[in-house]
């Protein structure tokens, strides 16, 4: 690329220089170069200031063409930019009396929210009021995903989040200690919805009244005080996204998650102050080291990122501004449950991805586990070689803790109010999303707050009822290929472990009568449930999820629209023509410290500072809007430039 | 400009077309562009696939040499971004044994920080730690200021400041509707003390001793803890700013302020706060007026940008992604005392600014006494024609204030120990900025917590003394010529009120027995001391004041240091042979919606669009770093592309 870009962009010069008056010259380009000159007569004698004058000339011409391309974009953005100062009026805004004074309603008897203050603002919103209303309660990849693949004009969509913003949740340990800034991870919803020309509700959804097919919202107004609506729905998508998971731990109040923009600020301003603090010329050598000691619970990619953004804000930056004892003074610590860190990639990238830190001097400390957190120390304890317990504890002023999910208040009453809800960390759909024991077609969760079953076994009776054509109480084999095409229906996920079809019936058919019976159909059936691992709670897959419901409600919508034209009744169920959910995984990736690890299936691929570069390419492209690509690109220029910025806000 | 670049930049193609082998073709530039290429002799005939051949290719060239020019650019980044990422080691960091266990002393018997830590660091910090201390207290635009003219290695310099970054302060307003970003106008303070080597103190100055030269610091603990410290001084130079006067107006509380990064983020959650609930879907009409209601009190430039910046936002943002009625109810409203708003500035300027007010439908209330602020209401006075007083009130859930100034706690307390210190609103220094009453030399104060004394007539005794050469008790012409002189010395600020040396000693000696009685002596430096305007509270008045104490301070240091080289005593004071402070006023601007305003002196100029984009580059050249100037820039090119950033945050 570069060879050809300078071959080719010097060419115009030497072919300048080598014109019929003038002779071959000193300053014509190398022999490489010269392709298209042998073709030119031979030329005059010219001096030496005639040539340089001529090269200064040309030079000057290349110069003022680039300066002039330069001015035209900048007076091209320049015009551009003084359009954007507006002094347009508004006209009286028509709005729906109904929108003025909700009617109250539902169990509760709260104002329900039929009309929004926009929906009669002019013919398009008129139209769409009209259309079933699909609610998406969340702001995260879930509901980006859907809202993304959503066609405009065949849903009324309202969004419900308490944040106004999306977050590009994986570059939240950078944002953490200022490598990128956090508005340049986050995108207004509004901006995203109004393409479909949707609604934005900002409030959390706390309860849901599945009978009147309302979704209730506190509301906050800017006093503290709350207030709760309902907003009704056709179609509701949950996508409220975790918690962290406390794993019975005493003292997490004193611990940072890492999960939201205002804990990637609040952490920020620790770090910072956690470094004021120990410059003062008062603080205690142990005080010190306490401060500067950044303990990191949970040896998963967000740990280990954030690790590793710490270990770089202090080599890059508090090294050149802070007084170098606390550089000296600094120490970080990764706790990890597991025998490695980043256990969930292959054993290549984890090995790596230590070594690394052993290098750095990061304190990685694996089968260990947090027994307590206290707002000065870190208690863990491990096993040493015979089994027995030992404890330890490590003084700081910062704990991240950043393991494990567990159901936030809406999902948790939301499967409250649902008997067949029996998982402990998700509400659990089916293969097509749909929250089970919900009206079909009316509530899907997606995201990191629903798990899809993996339990086969509890299909069971509708199974053998299915599979079993001579109601016999057996399964013969071509009963079996029957059930095992149900099977992988129903949950695609199992498809790979029933892929030998007649192996697995010869395995379980223990007394080999060349049929199945029930207790060996239960025990065969188990065993695969077991076999199937639910998805990662990753922006990965709630992002898949999100753009299969808005490609499913797209289908939907058109067939219904084409049933209605026939004069057919168009109350079609989603798993009548459409297909389950399926997953694919494209992998994952890791910032480890100026190096990357990328899991990528079969490959895996682990390296210094190219690596972290492609990582920053990767997420560079999934960003959700034109202008976070922009700010991110920004930001690390900014950096490379003058640092992070040190400033504790 | 554009004319310019364009006959030099197309020339190169122009005459490229023109060679001895072609015609004068179709593709030449236009007649007025001909100058050169009537100078060659004629052409052969091309064929115009040739020449649309030669075109594609020149211009493939100048494209390529740009292209080539931004590769070799991002290239060159890139190779420097690498080698941003070090993984440099820390050694031993020297530590001198006081630095870890500092003494205590001073009245309060508080840990004195006589050794920094990082004093010991190398050979450099080590001789700086030999040199006067000199403590600034405060990071604005005075402490900037000095930080910036001071030369390295003449003093151990100490910044204690609360927040560990300095402020563009006159850009606040515009971040505070989210057309910069705030970190766009903040600037580490340990990035500007790291040329000087300096120390930085987050804390904040609580009370001093200047009999010990100690000043004591409020440190503040991660976990709120306080903990009080001395820092030792030599040379103090107070700048910590001012608060907001009350005017005794009782709920200020209520009030939002507009003088640090935190005032602007908390106006800016609170703008879209309001928007937020005014869009939900159960917000009565009523409330939603009163929530889109933006109170400002104060005409000043403050109040008037921000009322400004309130406005753009509505047009340009809230327009496009809010419900309409959102825009349709919002409702400006400037309160001010005075008859005019921007009364420091001309009078057309405050027309002008008054008409775009009118105009976009601000509501301008003039002549108005704010009487209280509630939660919910501003409730304000004005004066019928007859002179009876009116109440009014407004409806509002967001009122600015910004009138006025007061002392804040420390400089209350120093004011407190000093006993001629009589000055309501703030610290009175001489001319010299030397605070008065303090040991000469020692305390120094500048910006808006200062006011340079105007009073001529405290110096009678003082002025009488050093002219009346015949101690008469009467003052003859020639004794108030060399009075004149000691004034103006002492005052500069008095300097164009005594110019008329003659007149003034006529107009005053009333009994015209050729020379001033005591009484008629008083009465003329009275009247003399009532003419002088104290400076106003500007960044331009504290950024000067600034850097001439630090300049003082470098040639101080110069003069030690030659006089004790030649072994003679070096306490030299800086009245001496050092100018006193003179201010030089370079004008005033604001700006006003899509439109500025600047008072240049005797120039005043308004305009629209264009006087806009000179307000800007005005700014842009003020600014204390090259990334803040980046960064501002890229603020305003992003909000040009895409708009503000609405999410609220």
């Amino acid at each position: 690329m570069l060879g050809l870009a300078a071959r080719r962009g010097l060419n115009p010069s030497q072919r300048l220089f080598l014109r019929p008056q003038s002779q071959p010259s000193r300053f014509s380009a190398p022999t490489t170069f010269r392709l298209y000159s042998t073709e030119l007569p031979p030329k005059p004698k010219r001096s030496a200031l005639q040539r340089a004058a001529t090269v200064a000339k040309y030079t000057g011409y290349v110069g003022l063409s680039a300066a002039f391309g330069v001015f035209v974009l900048g007076a091209g953005f320049l015009v551009h930019d003084a359009f954007t100062y507006t002094e347009r009026h508004v006209e009286r805004v028509p709005l729906h009396p109904l929108a003025l004074h909700p009617e109250c309603g539902g169990p509760k008897n709260l104002p329900i929210a039929k009309v929004q203050v926009d929906d009669d603002e002019d013919e398009e919103m008129k139209k769409l009021a009209e259309k079933p209303r699909l609610v998406i309660v969340g702001g995260g990849w879930g509901a980006m995903g859907a809202l993304q693949t959503l066609h405009p004009g065949d849903y009324h969509v309202t969004v419900i989040a308490s944040e106004t913003f999306t977050t590009f949740t994986p570059l939240l340990p950078s944002a953490a200690v200022g490598t990128v800034q956090v508005r340049s991870l986050i995108e207004p919803v509004r901006k995203i919805i109004a393409r479909l020309r949707g609604h934005f509700v900002a409030g959390k959804a706390v309860d849901i009244s599945m009978a009147d097919k309302l979704v209730e919202v506190e509301t906050i107004h800017t006093n503290g005080v709350k207030e709760n609506i309902y907003i009704p729905y056709d179609h509701l998508i949950v996508a409220v996204g975790s918690t962290s998971s406390t794993h019975g731990v005493p003292g997490l109040e004193h611990c940072f998650q890492l999960k939201t923009i205002a804990d990637a600020q609040q952490i920020r301003r620790r770090v910072m102050d956690n470094f004021e603090v120990a410059s003062l010329p008062t603080t205690t050598p142990e005080e010190r080291k306490r401060l500067l000691s950044f303990v990191i619970c949970g040896g998963g990619p967000t740990g280990v990122e954030t690790a590793a953004e710490i270990y770089d804000f202090c080599q890059e930056d508090i090294m050149n501004y802070f007084p170098k004892i606390c550089r000296a003074d600094v120490s970080i610590h990764v706790i990890q449950s597991r025998e490695h860190i980043l256990n969930t990639y292959s054993e290549a990238i984890s090995k790596y991805a230590e070594d690394k830190f052993n290098r750095d001097g990061v304190n990685l400390v694996t089968n260990a586990r947090v027994s307590a957190v206290t707002p000065t120390h870190v208690l863990y304890t491990t096993r040493d070689k015979d089994g027995k317990v030992e404890q330890h504890t490590i003084p700081t002023n910062f704990t991240l803790w950043s393991t494990g999910i567990a159901m936030n208040p809406f999902t948790r009453r939301l499967t409250n109010l649902l008997p067949n809800q029996v998982h402990k960390k998700a509400v659990e759909v089916d293969a097509y999303l749909r929250v089970k024991g919900a009206p079909p077609g009316e509530i899907y969760a997606i995201g990191d707050c629903a798990t899809i079953e993996t339990s086969v076994v509890s299909h069971f009776m509708e199974l053998v009822d299915e599979a079993d054509k001579d109601k016999n109480g057996k399964i013969d084999f071509e009963e079996w290929e029957i059930m095992v095409k149900r099977i992988t229906k129903k949950i695609p996920m199992a498809e790979k472990h029933v892929s030998k079809v007649k192996e697995l019936f010869e395995l379980y058919d223990t007394d080999s009568d060349n049929s199945l019976s029930l207790n060996e159909l239960v025990l065969l059936l188990e065993d695969l449930g077991n076999k199937i691992t639910a998805l990662p709670a990753t922006a990965q897959v709630a992002s898949q999820q999100g753009k299969y419901l808005g490609k499913k409600l797209n289908k939907l919508a058109r067939q219904k629209a084409s049933l209605q034209a026939r004069g057919e009744p168009s109350n079609i169920l989603d798993d009548a023509n459409l297909r389950p959910f399926q997953y694919h995984h494209l992998g994952m990736l890791a910032y480890i410290g100026n190096a990357a690890v990328f899991d990528l299936g079969p490959w895996s691929f682990t390296g210094g500072l190219a690596a972290m570069y492609a990582w920053r390419s990767v997420y560079w492209n999934e960003q959700v809007s034109a202008r976070t690509r922009a700010l991110l690109m920004i930001d690390w220029i900014i950096r490379g430039v003058w640092g992070r910025d040190l400033s504790r806000l």
